[in-house]
């Protein structure tokens, strides 16, 4: 090509070419149409923009570190530990204040423990015996304390008895009292510390707040009305709110979650991003069977006496175990989710034409009339092409020809 | 203006304005633009939202609440231990249940250790020495078990020996037992408790079925195929998923993580959302580095004699650690994600007629003239604009014109 | 309908219908849709697709399994504990390495604590008392160590005593040592073996590098600088990293975060995905309210004397605790995102015209003229759809028909 064809190309690329429409004078259709661009709309400010934030880039990925303190004693004085005062060395287990914290509530304890030879507990059925074949020697008992060592031990005058075991002598006693021990942990508070942050736009925050003054700190306790940015709380109010019992739970045992959720606005204030509690309980209650609701376990201290000898004191701990769990969200404006849902609204826009088309093309009276001002048919014949544009309202079936 | 152009503009507010087509009656970019709309229409309906389920939001944060139980009595009889009997409360570490527990296989004991002077372990570099200078008093041996007094303790006829230390004596002598103590921990069960939260769609569940009657949960043993929500694991059958030898890991310790997933889809009934199991190993064993695989860590048992003197007991705890990890996605149908998947492919089917507009108008032998029917162009010379649109089919290039 | 008309429905199918374009050569217009166009495109490519790898998708919900091994000892020669060292089961806590651990660095130590009455520490406000009815027997101290016996305490010659407790006597005297106990604790070296996965990928990795050689695991120490990928730490220099003066955070105790940042870009090689050490101090030390800085925690150690009773030596523990905690984000190519962003800038594209047409039809000069070539008016009069189409750019408002 020359280059008065280049410069023409050139010039070409500055030629602005725009969609040629065709006015219907069709008001039904035309107030359908502005019916669905007001629908499009309010969805997309309403809905997307203002209630769901469609403008906001979301982490829902955070960091989180959780630090829990107890205060509180108890006394108690049963015919087994005699008088004996609790304190938070005694009840909380583990000591150091993790997320996940357990407050013993109920205990049975078997002291004097020592590596020796007993009866096992009649109540486990692998254990119980008629004869001396009954207790295999070297097998473990099935759910039990011990490994058989051959012998059935029996009552003078009963036929059946339960298999001897080498074990932790003397076996635990499968009875927890029923009133718990420490029933008055109710009254115990905890303080929780949790820090978090927001990896994707570097935000950290505490849910202890640097201007309250300290002895708001050491006299509130929270209530979500009252005081829902306090950081200390009542077990028995913890729950309660969970939707139990304390003097019950405290004596079989249970987990109630601690939902500490962080649902954040980052295009207003830090100051407007605070933690929000809520209390749940974990170990299925309703579900009534044993194995899966309570909570418990069992530890030992271990001693030593004068010849050297290892005992222990085993204790099996009914109590609630707190779980703290931390989780967010935090929204900050970002262009690409913008655009992307104002798009996705053109897009639902161009859907309604393509709608409001359908209609005036098929559905209306005078549709055949339409169909031909919109549909402008062209032929490559060298004849047609010579010709004014072929406007044929009248023309063969084009049902299917707006899809 | 008049009322009645306010009228008129109002009523031209409901004229319908749709686009005006040309039809080209050409078959092969006809069936070009079909088959570009079907594979749009596929992709968007197969793909998008069958296979992916384009049409939910989903949450992948979850909130889990963990709770392991572990049952099974081992016996040993070594020489330096005797006959001894472990139970839960001596092998399992830390005994509270939390969802990463450790079970001791394996186990060098340092009995009756005092503050003291004695020899450091010759097997650390650091500590070797010819002479009392090369024990520089008050320096920590380097990954060693003590500070040095400054004196070179030799045996009567050799010259290398090793740096006299203030530490917890006698040290530890380093030699694991080849054969685990605690081999037969294969055997274990462990019952782990998962219960679950998209804190998103406020959706909780136990891993541990409400339905399932408790003698099932007390007998029942977790495997793949037959019992796939069955929450007791044997930690043999546990480490043989994760591709390990349970004899070998339980002699220098190990990491095994429990995956428990939650794949969600909250659309269909809550019945339908249920974990699934999967094991792996955590520390890398391939890599044959001491320093990287096997897992061990040290405590002490604390004692006091009559003195009042405090000794421990030192265990290095060879052992299996399992990591149980939740993490989930749950799906529900939600409004923004579905328009804005429709809306890509409505774009994408506006990207394909660009493209069989580009091959109509350049590609094909009669693109010129259609071309010419597409693109009308107009000048806002005064003469033009009260003449005929002005159609010219033949004219200047555009190639680039359709961009 | 006949066959014919069947067969010619089924032909008009294969039509290709495409939009009818009025060219308008206007070089202003023209350039600013040219520029709109540009502007777009940079976007999508430059910011959406380069910078924000928006072709990706991404998982930010990562398994995650964190081990830890300290290692040091250190000497201490008080005139309460004598000459002692201290070694990793000393004063590490819990000791089985898990993601939170602590490192005890100041210690208030009492010894031999027995079930007992004795006064409370004068410190707590609730204990003092004037005469014994203001210690109300049974009631517990306000954060105080007992229960109260209903008798004031008081020297010989001073009005003001405090009220007799139940409790483990003596009670904690309330000063700790200044100097930290462990100061050279700042000399210990954690070894932090990560190892992560993410589920959407299934991809694993380890922070322990495979080719790295035993040796070089063994001596080096990280820092950001040198040695980015070795998982050693000075624990002197972590504090020191999370702005934090080691000696004054060992008197008081604090709570560091090191976290562990997975950015990983699974498009390109597995050996690219590395992670980012970074720390911080998650006690708001700033905020000067000793109830919310420092980190401290009780415990105890159970003894029982040769009469069987129980005595305990109480633990104040004041230290570091490390929070290892880790997060990350996959991403990986994948066609619906991509498209997904592609039809926004599609979209944008159409919102760029509209804005153009806009400018052409109602803000430049011969705006008039445009705006009756673009907009064909038609009505469904029988007359006029016989005659030629009517074009009509001087008519009747349409300021706002482009809508």
């Amino acid at each position: 090509m020359g280059q008065v064809a280049w410069k023409a190309l050139f010039l070409s690329l500055f030629d602005y070419k725009t969609e040629k429409y065709v006015i219907a004078k069709n008001k039904k259709v035309g107030i359908l149409y502005r019916a669905v661009q007001l629908s499009v709309l309010a969805y997309l400010v309403g809905w997307v923009f203002v209630v769901k934030k469609g403008y906001q880039d979301t982490d829902t990925s955070l960091q989180s570190s959780v630090i829990t303190k107890l205060k509180g004693v108890a006394f108690t004085n049963t015919s087994e530990l005699g008088e004996r005062l609790w304190d938070v060395a005694d009840y909380v287990i583990p000591p150091q204040g993790e997320s996940v914290f357990f407050v013993v509530t109920n205990l049975i304890v078997t002291p004097n423990q020592r590596q020796a030879t007993c009866p096992e507990s009649d109540s486990i059925p692998d254990a119980l015996c008629h004869e001396d074949e009954d207790c295999q020697e070297g097998a473990a008992v099935v759910a039990g304390n011990g490994v058989k060592t051959g012998r059935c031990l029996k009552d003078r005058d009963s036929i059946r008895g339960t298999c001897e075991i080498l074990a932790w002598c003397p076996v635990e006693k499968r009875s927890k009292p029923k009133k718990p021990l420490l029933g008055s942990a109710e009254n115990f508070t905890v303080y929780i510390k949790n820090s978090i942050r927001f990896p994707k736009f570097k935000f950290s925050k505490m849910n202890v707040l640097a201007t309250d003054n300290e002895s708001y700190l050491k006299t509130c306790r929270y209530s979500a009305e009252e005081h829902p940015y306090c950081p200390i709380f009542v077990l028995g109010n913890i729950v309660r709110w969970a939707g139990g019992d304390f003097q019950e739970m405290a004596s079989g045992g249970g987990v109630i979650g601690i939902q500490i959720e962080w649902n954040c606005d980052l295009d207003k204030a830090p100051s407007e991003c605070n933690p929000h509690y809520s209390f749940s309980r974990l170990d299925n209650k309703s579900a009534e069977s044993s194995i899966s609701s309570g909570y418990n376990f069992r530890f030992a201290k271990y001693y030593r006496d004068a010849e050297g000898v290892d005992y222990r004191t085993l204790i099996k701990a009914y109590g609630i175990r707190f779980d703290v769990m931390v989780n967010g969200k935090a929204g900050k404006f970002n262009i690409i989710p913008t655009i992307i849902n104002i798009s996705s609204g053109l897009a639902l826009m161009g859907a309604g034409a393509f709608f409001c088309d359908l209609v005036l093309l098929y559905l209306i009276k005078k549709s055949n009339f339409y169909r031909g001002k919109k549909y402008e048919e062209v032929k490559s014949s060298s004849r047609k092409s010579l010709s004014s544009p072929t406007l044929n309202g009248n023309q063969s079936p084009e049902q299917l020809g707006g899809l």
